[in-house]
């Protein structure tokens, strides 16, 4: 098996040999520009992974996890145009950079593209790769939509919350790991397994991410800490909080996040030691603890060498433990 | 062999039996909406009659029809946005009645759907019709951009406004007939010569489009009668006008295309005038007669019985009759 970084490495490489600045220019730089933000590159890399875990060379996997990145990087064009957010990993949105149409067109055109790189497949993994693609893709907007319905709604569920965050993240972590089972030509029962870890591992991470959101070292957490308070979202933390913390503290939580504040320091301060006193915090830590066993469960049911097992358990165990 | 409004009534029974409104219905409800306000269903038409006239039964073509559809209302929501149009077949465009993100959104589900409908086919087929589709679509959002790119040029040649009507408008009624091809399993032979037809029929089309823009009969012609002039679009007629007015009118169209006017009755009235008087009139008739028999002559070369390139010409010959 290959290390992580020289998966990164080698997708790094079929991106760049990509000549992806085509005519019309203001159509195909925006995308050019988009895929070379950087990121870690962890949904093409879970591709590659799991093209190698099936015993097939992981570079057969580089068509299908471009497809996975080039995905992930259109939901992030128009994801934030919804959001109208003026930056993305430090750099100009594409519509603050050129404009909203710009936006708009150079995203859709890049759905599509994904679909072209499955058509270095022969028929058969051709149709499985684009099947669960759609599927992905679909279930991904859905996400998107309740993550907006969300937003103007006080009476969001636990399970709710749980459904939007599968669709909105965890689904694609999925299905990049099983478009790495397809084109391994696995069997059936292994790529639903592998599905299977890669959406608990991406419940996991994405609620590790409202922790580390609320709770997170802001020396080395990427964004803002307390970014997600100061928006009134209403995460995992807060949901639990709500159901949770004593009747005073619900009180404020939520006349908390009905306001706008100059200064947010306090809020934040605030609503952390609510999250905190009401167990909801505990809770959550729970939660990505109880998803990340059920990840690892299934790969013990996964027909595959006691050694591949353990490279896809130290990946989750390593995201687990990330801080950033 | 059906007829065209046979072909129409099983599309619409069609698509009445899908079910879109599905959760979230903030997703779902504008695409219902705008796959409902009607239109002539001339694309997904065109696939029926080719899975016909290639030999197989009509609805078979069915769920490719519907692709084709389900893509070209997707491009009608985006294009509505990119130009902040407010009606879309006399009804508020998805964006007006409800948002933008909706708009972006829904769209975005609207592309992702259109390839699930190829998903009824076996792989081969499926392989053949989505790789058509991917790269028509492509070409579709490239023929947008060089639309809006277009808007700020004044050196755009006859040969870039082609290009850019072929892409944005031909491309889709070719592929929308070579998908009934592929569909019925016809030779290569025929599914390009298909293409080849659709393309140019379409070119005919959209040039025709641009000539009764000007010179249509305000009763009949759907939309407002130089539309395109009030605009300042730069159309196959005004290229023309511009490559063979004399001197002065070259000078008095190039200034007539670089204001807003209050009344534009007059403006239209002069720049018509131009247009007889250039020739560009005349040209763009020919062009058009020119496009057609070009499209005429490939079905000569097709290989299938003569009733069937019948049934194809009467459809061109009625399209090119048209007078709305």
């Amino acid at each position: 098996m290959h290390t992580i970084s020289q998966y990164q490495d080698s997708f790094i490489a079929f991106l760049n040999a990509q000549i992806i600045a085509k005519e019309p220019q203001n159509l195909y730089k925006p995308i050019d520009y988009i895929l070379n933000l950087g990121g870690k590159r962890m949904r093409p890399v879970l591709t590659l992974m799991a093209t190698e875990v099936f015993d097939a060379d992981y570079k057969k996997g580089l068509a299908a996890a471009m497809a996975v990145e080039v995905f992930h990087n259109f939901s992030l064009v128009h994801d934030d145009i919804m959001d109208d957010a003026p930056l993305r990993r430090g750099n100009q949105t594409v519509h603050e950079k050129w404009d909203l149409n710009t936006g708009i067109l150079s995203g859709d055109a890049m759905l599509i593209l994904a679909y072209q790189y499955f058509e270095q497949y022969e028929p058969n993994i051709f149709r499985d790769l684009a099947k669960l693609f759609s599927k992905t893709a679909l279930e991904v907007c859905e996400g998107q939509q309740w993550d907006v319905d969300f937003e103007t709604r006080n009476d969001v569920t636990i399970e709710e919350y749980l459904k939007m965050i599968e669709f909105k993240t965890a689904v694609l972590v999925a299905a990049a790991l099983k478009m790495g089972a397809i084109v391994a030509e696995t069997t059936a029962e292994n790529a639903d397994l592998i599905y299977e870890f890669g959406l608990n591992l991406g419940l996991a991470f994405q609620l590790q991410d409202d922790f580390l959101d609320a709770f997170g070292d802001p020396k080395t957490f990427g964004k803002q800490v307390g970014g997600d308070i100061m928006e009134n979202k209403k995460t995992y933390l807060y949901l639990k909080a709500i159901a949770h913390a004593k009747p005073d503290q619900q009180l404020q939580l939520k006349e908390l996040f009905n306001v706008q504040f100059e200064d947010n320091d306090e809020k934040i301060a605030v609503v952390k030691s609510i999250f905190q006193e009401s167990g909801a915090a505990q809770m959550t830590q729970q939660a990505i603890e109880r998803y990340t066993l059920k990840a690892f469960e299934t790969l013990e049911k996964m027909n595959i060498a006691s050694d591949k097992k353990q490279v896809l358990m130290e990946f989750g165990k390593n995201l687990m433990k990330r801080k950033v």
